[in-house]
This record gives structure tokens, C-alpha cells and sequence, in this order.
């Protein structure tokens, strides 16, 4: 079954390589090699657009073998024999995460080729989850989902925001989460998801989300600070699960005491546009028409300036891609002119920022299906208040 | 005083430069970014050779504008006026870690220049440290060494790797530990560190390292595991801990009970390496001639085929060079023809590893000074035993 499921990925590909009149591609990208090898070690590997794939590993050759699903694993040649394994003219490469001295380095080693950028067409294939890939991020969003529940014992206002993230991030790796989180887009990183409480909530970053939080120092600006939780304020929890590699993403709101009605409002109102977006997770829905509803709802509401980030600042989505990165395809966004398919995985997720008070908001992952979107993140989506 | 650091950092490049005949070098990798902006907010930093230095930012404009150690700091302008705004033809870039994507985005915005690749430059200045670089480093050390420290309260037989792992990652993170691990090489990642124990602590993997450990799935296959710690066995904690951005490097051994005599012996043998070259960490000592030396001494023991890694999968290197990054310049290894210079950092982390039972050894991270290397990492190295 699992054999079946990566040569089901190889052939996918294959088509499109086909189709594209490439005569290959080459993966060296770890987790673009994991997606169709089901190993993460260091390796490379070739997809001729018909016949047997090969993997190329560097280490460590043994668990390659132990854990690829390939039938045709080599140890990597040495350099002036790689090229005569390699029989193909023009091939595809993800220029979005291979680096140009990579880049160069395989341009010497296989001389008189071509190599065109198939980072776009990788992203699609990704974007499509199989059934076996569904289940996978069924468990990591029920696991992540507890560890949600579970925090209601733990926060409380004089705790800084630091404290609860520790507790979270440990509960998360007891149950067995991995913690790495993969991004792909090249000036994005995130250490396991985000703690943020009133105003620090509020503050701009390089992070692109509705929120990013202070963090601890100018060299890691992001996530909880050692800022106090103090009640009645806002506390947002926007955490990834990984479990088998597979991320499902979520956001929970929590207070100690009572959030203010504006807050109370807007919240309310976020819900209500995940709601109504995620009702219209069916194949053949327009990426940017979800968007742009989801802005109209705001905008009805007064709430345009304070949608998804400080005003400057907003981000210019509401919803994206999640798998075994937390930035996949689709991407819930004004130009996105893509319809969505059967098996695709999106994080929604609607928020409103007000400046020096804080964020609030909703997400949940959901898989597109005929009925609108299966919600993967199973969880009360309510306000956790505490005390 | 810290714009002063900051303003010797860009001289240093600019010399560097002007040695080179380039006009000027762009950086938009985030930790190079802020390696000589103090920011790691998304921005795209210019310094021409002679002059002051330009940040571009793009997101988030107002928190760059507070931590920037640097006077022009300009909105990220439109596509046409970028390159009015970068005078000069010859440009360095650091190939290193730039995806083709974002090269060739560059090469569209700014026609008619010349890049050319600093990576080498860029690491060699990075790999020197200033008195304020070392204070922050001795700042990681010293909290990452309480930690090493208090977990004899914790470990014992009967729990999983996993759970020795999150509770030294929680301590961690509660006394501010920033836990993102950043790290250079195009095919390597790290969660925080390893907690290896026994067999699963001599499995191989695609951690360029002694030990990589088995980890949780062959999605993220490194560090701890599910297994069990076990009576008698080398229970090997390997972790960064990482402060305002500096990382510093460690392991210590462990056992509840008892190692067996080729381990200890191993062990002892490990911090007799260390010690040696330690005391040869001053200016002028070569890389690859501290390197043979260590490899000679485990030779000298029978133990070559032991050391560093499992048979055929061995790291090529017995020190490493540390701070923002993980595996900085300079590098212990055999074909290293360089020489120290006062005020790098090296991790030293000379490691024995026995198929079937496990892996013993030792790592500080020490600064060269004129008197040999100064142990930033401060704690005993003996064997933590355990009842």
C-alpha cells in the first residue's frame, strides 16, 4: 500500500514532466526528496519522465535503504560518473529553495543540460493530498488539538507568555511532536508556533501572518516575549503539530477574566468568516473570490484597517497550504486566481488586530471536500476563558 | 558602543571588498542581514565598498527602524527604482544560502551588474569574534550549562529519550533559551539538540555529525526517540543553547549506573583529546594539523574505526566553528590548510561510537586566545552518573 502511494507521487509528476517536454527532474531538496522517497537523508534524486526513479544517497546510505520507498538506490557516484547515470537533456530543479552554489555545483557536474524551474508545478503536486496523507494529518491535528484542550489548567495572568509557550511546546513533544517546522518560502522561519498576549500581539514583524509577536531578542523577533499575561487581555496560542512530518496548523483564543466587546466582537466575526469560508472549501472554488468575501465581511463590519495585521502591515491572505510545510498551496489571496481541488489542506484563518490591545481571531485546518471543508483541527473553535 | 560594533563589522566587509575590487556586497539572507544590521526584519542590505551602508526593508519597516544599528534605513523602494539606489557594477553575494529564485529576481531588478560569490569572505568575517560577540557567547554558555547541570534531578531508566528531551528543551526555554537552531549547510536542520542513548545513539543518519539518533520518523530522523533509557547505558545529551542570537555547543555524558570499561575508557580517551587540543586553540595553530593529532590519538588507542560516527559514515571533522550559526568558520578537519585567529569559536567534540551499544564523548565551545582556548561552556566535564 504505502509502495503504492509514492509511485502513485512519482507518476503525477511524471505526467507533468511529460507534458512540459522535460526529460527529468532532479530533487536534492530534503523534503522534496522525502515527498517522493519517504526518506529524509541526504541524497538526490533522479525522475526521468518515464522509467525507474533513482536515488542518489550521501548518507546515510542505510537508513536510505531502510526507509525508501524506490526501488533503485545507489550510493552517490563520484563526480565524473554522475552524469552518465543521468540520461536526460532538459531538467527540472526547484529553483525556490536550491541555493546557486548548489545550483552551480550541478551545473558542473552535469555538463550540456538545461535546467528549468519546476518550484511552481512541485508546489501544485504537494498541494494534493492522498487519502494515506489525509490520515496523517487527521492524527497530527487531533494530537496538536489536545495539547489546545489542555492548556486551560495551565495559563493564568502573572505567567509570562514565554512560560505558557514552554508548556505548550512540552506537552506537544511529549506526545510525540517533532517541533521542526518546515517553511519554504526563502526569508521565513517559526520555532513551533506563537504565544501572544495584548499589545505584544499587536507589534509588526518579518513574519508573514496576521501575527508575529515580539519574541525574546532582536535575533529571534517572533513569538512569546517575557512579557506578563495579564487578565482580560487577548491571548492567542497559533501552534503547528508535526507528526510523520505533517503539520496541521491552528489558533486558539484565551483570556483570563473578560476580552473587552470589541475584542468579543471581532472574534465573533472572525468565526463567522471562517464559517463561511470553510462551508465553500469545494473543488472549483476561486481562490481570490474566498478573499475577497472574506475582506467584504470585514470591511461590512468596520473592520477592514484592523484585518489580518497592523494597518501597513496586513497580510495578504486568509488562508494557505499546509502539509509537510506550513507554507503550501493554495494561498487564500486577492490574486490567487487558482480553483481549488479535491484533497487540497488550508489553514483559515481570519483575524483582527487592534493596536496597543491586541489580536484576535480563529484557525483551523481544513481538507477540501464535495461538502465544503472537512475540519481536520477538531476542537471547539470557542473563546477558553479562564478563572 | 554597540553602533560602534556594528560600524567595525561594516568596515571590516568594506576592506574586504576593496581588496576584491567590488564595488559593494548585497545581503538579504536574514542572519547575514543581521550580522551587520542587528535586524532580522525582512531586508535587503547594500554596502558599496566605501560609504554608508543602505537597508531596504520590507517588513517590518517600524520595528527595523528601532533595532537597527545602521543610519539609512529606506522602504523597500518599487522594482524600476531599486537599481538607481545600488551604485555600483561588481557585486558580491553570498551563494551559500541564496535560492536560485531569489538570484535571479536580482539579477532582473539590478541589469548590467556582475555577481560574484563572497560566501567564503562572509564566513571568515563572521568567524571572528569581538569582545561584545564573546560576552554574549559566554552569556549561552553559562545558561546552557545550567541546564546541563540540573538535569541529574531528572534522568533515569524507564523514560524515553523523548521525555529526557523535552523536559532539558523546556528548562531551557524558561530561563529565555530562543531555540531556533540556525544552521548554514544547504541539507542540514537541528531540533534544539540530541538526547541519544545507547544503540539508537550509534545508528547513522544525515546529521553532519558524530551522532545524528534515531528520532521520531523518518520525516524528522534525528534526535531522541520513542526508546527507552536503559540501566548502564551511555546516555549522550548534545544541545545548543541559543541567546540573543549566539549559539553556544555542548555535550555531556550520562549513565544511570554504570559504563561499561570500553566505554569509560573511550571516554576518558575523549576528554583527553579535547584537552590537548584545547590547549592548542591559539592563534597560528592549522585546522587539519589539531585534526590529525586527535585522529593519531584515537588511532594510537585501537580506536579509529570508532571514531567520530558509526564505519563509513564518520564526520570528517573533530571542531567546528560557532555563533549565529551552527556551524560557522573555522573547521578542525583534515584538509583545513588554515590557521586560528584570536577570538573564533570553536565547538571541540571528539566522540568514540560502538555499533550496537552507543556513543561517549565530550564538547565545549572555546574561544582562541594567545593562552589556548577559553572554555566558554562552563561546567565539569566529568560523567554525570546517575543513582
Amino acid at each position: 500500500m504505502l509502495m503504492t502511494e509514492y509511485q502513485q507521487r512519482i507518476e503525477r509528476l511524471q505526467n507533468r514532466l511529460t507534458t512540459l517536454q522535460l526529460d527529468g527532474a532532479l530533487y536534492f531538496y530534503p523534503i522534496d526528496v522525502f515527498y517522493f522517497c519517504a526518506t529524509r537523508q541526504t541524497a538526490t534524486l533522479w525522475v526521468p519522465s518515464s522509467g525507474a526513479p533513482v536515488l542518489f544517497v550521501r548518507k546515510s546510505y542505510a537508513r536510505a535503504v531502510e526507509e525508501a520507498c524506490i526501488d533503485d538506490i545507489r550510493r552517490f557516484p563520484r563526480s565524473s560518473e554522475f552524469s552518465d547515470q543521468i540520461v536526460g537533456r532538459k531538467i527540472g530543479m526547484t529553483f525556490d529553495v536550491i541555493p546557486v552554489q548548489q545550483f552551480h555545483y550541478y551545473q558542473q557536474l552535469l555538463p550540456r543540460r538545461e535546467f528549468v524551474d519546476i518550484s511552481q508545478l512541485h508546489r501544485e503536486l504537494r498541494s494534493l493530498k492522498s487519502p494515506w496523507e489525509l490520515e496523517r494529518m487527521r492524527h497530527s491535528g487531533a494530537q496538536l488539538s489536545r495539547v489546545f484542550a489542555s492548556m486551560v489548567d495551565y495559563i493564568q495572568p502573572g505567567l509570562r507568555e514565554l512560560d505558557v509557550a514552554a508548556e505548550f511546546e512540552v506537552r506537544l513533544r511529549r506526545i510525540g511532536g517533532e517541533g521542526l517546522v518546515r517553511m519554504r518560502a526563502f526569508n521565513q522561519e517559526l520555532f513551533l508556533g506563537l504565544t501572544v498576549s495584548g499589545e505584544n500581539a499587536a507589534a509588526g514583524g518579518f513574519f508573514d501572518g496576521a501575527a508575529t509577536g515580539v519574541g525574546l531578542s532582536s535575533a529571534a523577533p517572533h513569538g512569546a516575549s517575557q512579557a506578563l499575561i495579564l487578565p482580560d487581555q487577548p491571548i492567542m496560542l497559533d501552534y503547528t503539530g508535526i507528526f510523520d512530518g505533517y503539520i496541521v496548523d491552528m489558533t486558539r483564543m484565551y483570556v483570563c477574566g473578560r476580552l473587552d466587546p470589541q475584542c468579543r466582537d471581532a472574534f465573533t466575526l472572525a468565526r463567522k468568516i471562517q464559517d463561511h469560508i470553510a462551508a465553500q472549501l469545494t473543488p472549483g472554488a476561486l481562490c481570490s473570490d474566498l478573499y475577497d468575501q472574506a475582506l467584504c465581511m470585514a470591511r461590512d463590519a468596520g473592520l477592514e484597517n484592523n484585518f489580518m495585521g497592523p494597518p501597513g502591515e496586513q497580510a495578504g491572505f486568509i488562508g494557505h497550504g499546509v502539509g509537510l510545510e506550513l507554507d503550501e498551496y493554495p494561498v487564500l489571496a486577492p490574486k490567487s486566481a487558482v480553483s481549488l481541488q479535491r484533497g487540497q489542506t488550508i489553514a483559515v484563518e481570519p483575524k483582527f488586530t487592534f493596536a496597543g490591545r491586541g489580536i484576535v481571531g480563529i484557525e483551523n485546518t481544513y481538507a477540501v471536500t464535495a461538502q465544503g471543508g472537512e475540519k481536520i483541527s477538531v476542537l471547539s473553535d470557542d473563546l477558553i476563558q479562564i478563572n
